[in-house]
């Protein structure tokens, strides 16, 4: 006896229809495709349904509350300072959260930065920092809070426990052309860096040849949708459009990257 | 190291984006997927992008004859008299493979009708059957072609060596809420019906509340649509376009069906 509150070929078929899903709908299917009671190769249907249809402002925001609502989220109220941090869409040589995050402690703001890896052939920010050898992306919560209280900052890997909704389907998105889509990006980072509980968010939306948004338009209504659902969570947030129709910076590569983000720390680097 | 001719991921983009597929490119994704170098959330994503956004008819051709060159051909060209075929698309009481098969078969027409089961909630050919007690759905492909030139009809279940992406692609279709695409129903019937290895084949297309396709245009689209894939292939095909919006005959239920098919057949039954 099935005592799912919908049945899973119902929900595709509103998307697939030009539907909007409503709140119950959305909340339900991120649970149960977290819980495994929605399969893959259904999630990948509501994913293309989602990318050609598109979805309303007001289910990109009940979409991204719920994949929050998929893992636990972590506080950092107890903090002497206020959170802020940043987020990039990415591109090659793309590499400001190694130098900024530094240069933000300095006036007492504290960023907790919980990165990624393998973005595609431009690496994360866990790639980079990894070609320092001995370097460890892996911290528990506590250990987190610690050093935002001691340092000011801390580069690490997310813990497992945020948004898990959120892994599943973007390892699905990856397989199955359902990546560069506004609600699905949106949500994606937006549930992560809600979950992490930063008080301040920085988006920097890139756009051109280079990046995930080719056009302006576009890159423009990616970075509205993200301010507006970290506005509705609380979040001070805001965006930069920033140009990405070249590499940034003079080096490309994991090591190369770090070491012209310790020149620029020590008054060198690109003009 | 891959040494697939295309990537998955580039295939499904370009449905997505609402370009058709070449040749090139459907009869490798057939052929992956049926060895499942295409995985089922990617076929799901495809399906899904082909459901909303349409395949022309070329398109439907090649993906047709992509899904019947994924298995065996059935071959009646030893036969003593020709062969002649029927599919309906199905309702509630559809049971008139039952009595007309014999009829067709009276005229030195021989009817090798390869059935399915679980067509929803009308039941298939096969259950409907299945409810005589010892009845079997299994033949060899030996004991189908005997039993067309002693009998002169056959109603059994077509091998699993006949159009083995089609049997994938419709269970995945099934849970995914891609069933009802003109496209996919069209090349999923046909690709069966020319692996049979029919000469002849006369389509009913089912039309009203009752059916999957529920009005007149539809119905007429995808009638015309199959047409046209039988005749490419060489079989003689024609379609009808037949009223399903009330239940077929007096009764509905495996075993009375048989029983009203029985009785219509001794010439009695629905006047």
């Amino acid at each position: 006896m099935s005592v799912e509150a919908f049945d899973t070929v119902d929900v595709i078929a509103a998307k697939r229809d030009g539907r909007a899903l409503s709140k119950e709908q959305i909340d339900w299917v991120i649970d149960a495709y977290t819980r495994g009671a929605v399969a893959e190769e259904q999630m990948a249907a509501l994913a293309m349904a989602i990318f050609i249809n598109d979805m309303e402002p007001e289910e990109i925001a009940h979409w991204t509350q719920a994949m929050i609502d998929s893992g636990e989220r972590m506080d950092f109220s107890s903090l002497s300072r206020p959170t802020s941090d940043k987020h990039s869409t990415g591109g090659v040589g793309d590499k400001i959260t190694l130098p900024l995050a530094p240069l933000v402690a300095v006036f007492d703001v504290a960023v907790p930065q919980l990165s990624g890896r393998g973005l595609g052939h431009t690496g994360g920010t866990l790639d980079k920092l990894e070609s320092i050898p001995g370097w460890q992306a892996g911290l528990s919560n506590q250990a987190i809070v610690d050093q935002l209280e001691d340092v000011g900052a801390v580069i690490c890997a997310a813990g497992t426990g945020l948004a898990p909704a959120d892994k599943k389907l973007y390892a699905l998105r990856d397989i199955t052309s359902t990546v560069d889509c506004i609600p699905l990006i949106a949500s994606s980072i937006m549930s992560k860096k809600i979950a992490e509980g930063t008080s301040g968010l920085v988006l920097d939306v890139k756009v051109g040849s280079g990046a995930f948004m080719k056009d302006l338009t576009k890159a423009r209504a990616l970075a509205q949708t993200m301010v507006e659902l970290g506005k509705a969570a609380g979040v001070k947030t805001s965006a930069l459009l920033t140009d990405m129709s070249t590499p940034l910076g003079l080096t490309a590569g994991n090591a190369l990257e770090v070491r012209e983000s310790v020149e620029v720390l020590t008054g060198g680097g690109p003009a």
